[in-house]
C-alpha cells in the first residue's frame, strides 16, 4: 500500500514515531505501539513505533511523519512511501530473559546494544533491559560485554604504541568539584597523554564540560580530538561531541526517571568511555557523603572492588580513590564561578581554594605514581613542584588554544544577592543538593556566569550578618527565583 | 510564565504530551521528559509528560499541546496557560521499592493504581511497575490489594441482596471457543444472574465482545448493564465500555510489547473485573497446549491453584478448570463464523459443532452445580435439558433484544479459497496460532464476515484434495493476503 507522507513539524527527540489514521491501519493490520518499516524507496528506510490517530489529521492515504523521520527518510515532494511491519526484534527475547534471570551471551547483549544505537527498540523495552539490570544484576561477563559492546558501537580513538595514556572519571554529584582541569595539566607536563571527555551537566549546576566551555570550544569530533591531544597532549573536551558511546546516553534517557544506576551498567558506562579513548591508565574518583551518588564508606568501598576488578578484566590499570564527598569542593559553583577558583589554582594564587589545590596534587600525584613517572610516595611532590612553577598553568593554557580559545568575560552574573548568617556559630554541613539546586534556578548552567560562590566551609566560624554565599544570576527574575527557594 | 497554546491536531493515544522550544525550556528549566502541570485559569489542568523541540514549530511564548491535553484542558481562543513542574509522584519511589523487592502496603499499590488511572505516571514508569511484578512476583497480599484497588479505581456494580451473581472468565487463545454466548442463556434461565463483561480481540481474530456484536450491541455502560440484567438475568457486553478495570487496561499495554504476564497482574486482572460486577461464583477455564497462553498441563494446575486461593481470598467462590486447548473450539474462526456455530447450537441443530456443544454444557453444569442450583452430577443434565428444550436460545435472544438487537446478515465474506488436503491421511493437529493468524490476516474481527471456517478436527479422516477448511474474506486483497501466508 502506497502511503503519502504528510510532515508533521515536531520533533520528538532522537526517536522515530509515524501516524496512521485508523482506517489505514485496520487495512494493514497495525496497531498502536507496533514497530513498522517505512521505506522512501532508493532515499531511506527506518524503522518507527506506530502511533493511531483517530482525528482528520492524518488521512486515509498517508503517513504522518515526525520531523526527526521526515529528515531520515529524505522526504522531498512527491515521494511515496511504504509500509511494512516490523520483525520484532530479537533482541526483544533476550531483554525478557534477563528479566527472568539469565545471564545473556555477549552475542546477545551486542544484539541489543545494536539495536539500541540504531533505535529499534522502543523506551519502554529499553526499560525493561534496564530492570532486568537492576533486578537480576549483571554478571561480570555481562558487565565486559556490555562494555566492549559500547565501545564497538561507537568511535574508537587508537595513539601511538609506546605511549602512556592516561584517564580520570569521577562519580559525580559534587559541587564544584574540578579537579580535571587542573590535574590533567600537571600529568600532561610529564609526557602523559590524556583524552578526557567530560559530560555536561544534566541536573547539577555544571559539568566539567560546561566549565571548559568557558574557556575553549569543547565540540571537538574523534578526528579533532585525536589532533589536540597529539598536539598538546591532553584535552578536555565533551564527550557527546566524540560520539564514543552513543548507546549509553540512549539507556541513561531511560534510567532517568526513577533514577535506576544498576552496578553492571554504571560500570560499563564508565569503563566503555575509558576504553574507547584508548586508556590503559584509569583514575576513578568516589566521593561519598550525604546528597552525593555514594553515601558512605562501605558503599564507596564495594564500588571500588568493582571498579578495580571490571578495570583489570578489561586490561586496563585501575586505581580507584574514596574521597569525601559531603561538602562542595572549591568555593564557586556554576561555570564562571569554577573558572575562576581553578585558575587561581593554577596561577597559585594565595586565595585559590585550598580544597581544590590539594584535591588536584593528590590526583595527579597518584597518576604520576601509577604510570611509573613517579616513585611511589613522591608523586604528589612532583605535581606539586609543576603546578608550582607554573607550567601547569602554562599547558592549561596550550590545551586551551589547541581545542579554539573563547574570550568570555570571567565576571560572575551582575545580579547578586548575598545570604547571610542569622546567627554567630560554625557551619556544621554544607547541604549539596540544595546549594546545586540555588545555584541551578539561578541559571547555572546555560546562563554560565550565574551560581553560587560560598565564603565559608565545614568547620568555619561564621559572625552574626556574615555573608555565608552569594547567589549569582545574570538577570533579575533568575535571581529573583533563586533567592525565593 | 504565561504561555499562547498551539494546537497540535494529532491524536497521541491517551496520554497527555505538551512540548515546548528550547528556550522556553531553559527559563523554566525543564527537561524532556519532565512532568509538569498544566493550567488553563478555571477551565483545566492536567499533568503531561514534556518533549522539547529545537525546531520553530514551538514558539518561545507557546506551548504545544497535542489533541488529549487540548481537549481536557477545554482550550478556547485568547486562553493563557502557565506550567510548573510537577512533583515527581511519591508512586515512582514505590516502584522503584517493589523493583528491588520489597512487598508494597495496600496504601503503596493504591498509590500507584492511582497514578496510573490519573496519568500521572509515563509509561516508562509504569514498564518498571510491571517489571517489578514480574522479576520479583506478587506476594498474596500485595494480589489482593492490586485487585482491589483496580476495582475500587472504576465503577462497581451491586444487585439485591440475596441473588445468585455468577460470572466466567477464559484464559483466551483457544480460537472459536465461544462457550460464554451458550452457557451463559443456559443458567440465566434458571435464575442465576450473570453481568457478563467481555473483551474484543486484540492480537486474536475475535474476542467474545466481538462475536456478540454481529448480533447485539455490545457498548453498554454500567447502568445500562444493571438494566438489562435485572431485566433478562444476563448480559454478554464489552467490559470497556462499563469502566471497571481502566488501570489494568493501561497495564497491559506496556506489558504488551515483551508480552509480559507477571503472575500476580494476570490474577488481579481477571478477578478485578469479577469483583466489580459482584460476582459471588466464578468459574475460570484455563485451556493448555501449543500455542495458547498456558502450554501445558502443570502450569494449568499451577494457575488453577492461585486462582483457588486469591479468589476465596477475596471471598468469591471459585471453581477452576483446566480443559484441552490444543486445537480451536467448534469450527468457525471470526465474528460471524462463530455466531453461525453458536446459533446451530442453542438451535439443537445436527451439524451443530459437537466439542462447543459439550464444553459449554460442562460449564454451565458446574456454574448450576456450584451455585447450588443443581445436585453435584446432576448439573450438565440439567443444562442439557435446558438447551434442548429451546429454554436457552429463547433466552439468548432476550438477552439480544435487551442490549439492542443488529440485524447483520450472517453470511461469511463473499471471497473464499477452499485449502484442500495434499494426501490422504489423518488430521494430527491444528496450529491454533496460525489459523488464527489466517483469520486475522482475512479481516476479522474488523471484518466480522472475515475468517476460517474448519471442516476436519485432530483425529479425523481427509482424503487427499478434500477440503480442510475454507478462508473467508470481505474483500480480494484481504483473502489474497490470507492465501499467500
Amino acid at each position: 500500500m502506497k502511503l503519502i507522507p504528510k510532515k508533521i513539524p515536531i520533533k520528538v527527540g532522537n526517536k522515530f514515531i509515524a501516524i496512521l489514521n485508523e482506517k489505514t491501519s485496520h487495512k494493514l493490520d497495525l496497531f498502536a505501539g507496533d514497530r513498522i518499516v517505512i521505506l522512501n524507496d532508493g532515499k531511506g528506510k527506518l524503522t518507527a513505533i506506530l502511533d493511531i490517530t483517530e482525528g482528520k489529521d492524518v488521512k486515509d492515504d498517508q503517513i504522518g511523519l515526525y520531523m526527526e523521520s521526515w529528515e531520515k527518510l529524505n522526504v522531498k515532494r512527491g515521494d511515496v512511501i511504504t509500509v511494512s511491519i516490523a520483525e520484532k526484534p530479537k533482541s526483544t527475547l533476550y531483554i525478557k530473559e534477563k528479566l527472568e534471570g539469565v545471564e545473556l551471551s555477549p552475542e546477545k547483549i551486542d544484539a541489543i546494544i545494536n539495536d539500541v544505537v540504531n533505535d529499534d527498540l522502543s523506551e519502554v523495552e529499553l526499560a525493561y533491559f534496564v530492570a532486568g539490570a537492576y533486578t537480576k544484576g549483571l554478571t561480570d561477563k555481562e558487565t565486559i560485554a556490555l562494555t566492549r559492546s559500547i565501545v564497538n558501537h561507537g568511535n574508537k580513538l587508537s595513539f601511538k604504541k609506546g605511549e602512556i595514556i592516561a584517564d580520570k572519571h569521577c562519580i559525580g554529584g559534587v559541587p564544584g568539584n574540578r579537579t580535571t582541569m587542573i590535574s590533567i595539566p600537571i600529568v600532561a607536563c610529564l609526557g602523559i597523554k590524556i583524552p578526557k571527555t567530560s559530560s555536561r551537566a544534566i541536573t547539577s549546576p555544571s559539568g566539567t564540560a560546561d566549565t571548559m566551555e568557558v574557556l575553549a570550544n569543547v565540540e571537538n569530533n574523534a578526528t579533532r580530538l585525536m589532533q589536540i591531544v597529539n598536539k598538546v597532549g591532553a584535552c578536555i573536551t565533551w564527550g557527546g561531541g566524540v560520539d564514543i558511546a552513543a548507546a549509553d546516553d540512549k539507556m541513561i534517557r531511560v534510567r532517568h526517571p526513577l533514577s535506576l544506576d544498576p552496578k553492571g551498567m554504571l560500570l560499563a558506562s564508565i569503563m566503555a568511555k575509558k576504553f574507547a579513548v584508548g586508556a590503559k591508565y584509569v583514575l576513578i574518583d568516589i566521593p561519598f557523603g550525604q546528597g552525593v551518588k555514594v553515601s558512605n564508606q562501605k558503599q564507596a568501598d564495594d564500588l571500588k572492588k568493582d571498579f578495580e576488578r571490571i578495570g583489570s578484566l578489561l586490561g586496563m590499570k585501575t586505581k580507584v580513590i574514596t574521597t569525601d564527598g559531603s561538602q562542595p569542593i572549591g568555593k564557586g559553583i556554576g561555570p564562571v564561578l569554577e573558572v575562576i577558583d581553578v585558575l587561581k589554582v593554577l596561577k597559585n594564587e594565595p586565595e585559590a581554594p585550598y580544597d581544590l589545590r590539594i584535591k588536584a596534587l593528590m590526583m595527579a600525584g597518584l597518576t604520576l605514581e601509577f604510570t611509573g613517572k613517579a616513585k611511589k610516595g613522591q608523586g604528589e611532590k612532583m605535581a606539586e613542584e609543576i603546578l608550582t612553577s607554573g607550567k601547569a598553568y602554562k599547558k592549561f593554557m596550550e590545551i586551551i588554544e589547541a581545542q579554539g580559545k573563547k574570550h568570555t568575560k570571567l565576571e560572575p552574573g551582575a545580579y547578586k544577592f548575598h545570604v547571610v548568617s542569622p546567627k554567630t556559630g560554625d557551619v556544621f554541613s554544607i547541604a549539596n543538593k540544595q546549594i546545586a539546586h540555588i545555584a541551578r534556578i539561578a541559571g547555572a548552567p546555560k546562563d554560565p556566569a550565574a551560581g553560587v560562590y560560598l565564603y565559608k566551609k565545614v568547620g568555619d566560624r561564621v559572625l552574626k550578618n556574615e555573608p555565608l554565599y552569594t547567589i549569582y544570576a545574570e538577570n533579575e527574575d533568575r535571581l529573583n527565583y533563586a533567592k525565593n527557594i
